[in-house]
């Protein structure tokens, strides 16, 4: 097998947000060229599955101003500092949908977008979900519409492009799994 | 249902490179209030779904400069300007494993990471694969290694984590779904 290793000439620095940051690599490439990476910088992500006792998926629909479009998608939301994945998972559940649950099963972890960001995001399966009374509340500025959605129903809105981003289609195809 | 439109009050471009762009937006909120979005743009991609004869899939292993790794993932590439998607996609396949294919099935579309970026991933399912003897070759800065794994191989590759991107994981999920 060829070493597809790309090695580090130099890095700049091009923006640093209070998400994401952006630089610019220049690599040596296998064949002794050069080229240039644009790379983004992801503090990371967590992911639920979350299933209810009459076999109906816990999603949230959120306004995405990166495409200006409101789609509906499991709970998740980005890791603190330091923060592990699992607690993260949790507090993200009670946050957006007001469940929480007695277990999380890490199920896999995944890069979102390999050609150009670090971001990971972790998927974990909830089990054991029940309503908590004094749930914590939603960030500032996030604002989502709660549902529960049978697995038919979950399939019609993939082709009605409202579930339409990469995790909650994984989710939907590993409860597809799960039943079979 | 409430209304979760961000509307943009102002948007500022802060680098535009050779795949990616940045831009910071402020944006008002569904409660009036303002916030800030970190958006990165991008031209969109395609994958593919190869299986062959033999009931293999067809993989690369590929270096990521975002988190200094190689992986194994499916045939996949960015769009040119104004490029369809299939010819995207027939032109992936072809540079990247050497094989044509006599039909492709779209089988959906998803974005990779909502939160911040508009990239869209088409997958395609490639039917009929065949050897092309003159396939045309990678980008100048491409170097990949192809494989060809069966299914077990590729639940194998996952636990290693060296299959660990969205779009490999949901191929894997589809095949393991068209033998059920």
């Amino acid at each position: 097998m060829e070493n597809l290793e790309e090695k580090t000439i130099s890095t700049k620095e091009i923006f640093k947000g209070r998400i994401i940051s952006l630089q610019v690599d220049e690599v040596l490439l296998p064949n002794g060229n050069t080229s240039t990476r644009e790379i983004i910088k992801h503090p990371g992500a967590v992911a639920v599955i979350a299933i209810t006792e009459d076999d109906k998926l816990v999603v949230v629909e959120q306004y995405r101003k990166a495409f200006e479009k409101a789609i509906i998608e499991i709970p998740a939301g980005k890791l603190e500092k330091d923060e592990d994945p699992a607690v993260c998972a949790s507090r993200e559940l009670e946050e957006e949908t007001g469940y929480g649950c007695k277990d999380l099963e890490h199920i896999t972890s995944f890069y979102t977008s390999p050609g150009f960001a670090d971001e990971l995001v972790h998927i974990y399966l909830a089990k054991g979900l029940y309503k908590k009374e004094d749930a914590a509340g939603l960030d500032e500025d996030e604002f989502v519409n709660l549902m529960e959605i049978s697995l038919e129903e979950a399939l019609d809105l993939m082709k009605e492009q409202k579930i339409l981003d990469a995790k909650t289609m994984y989710a939907v195809q590993y409860w597809q799994l799960l039943g079979k």
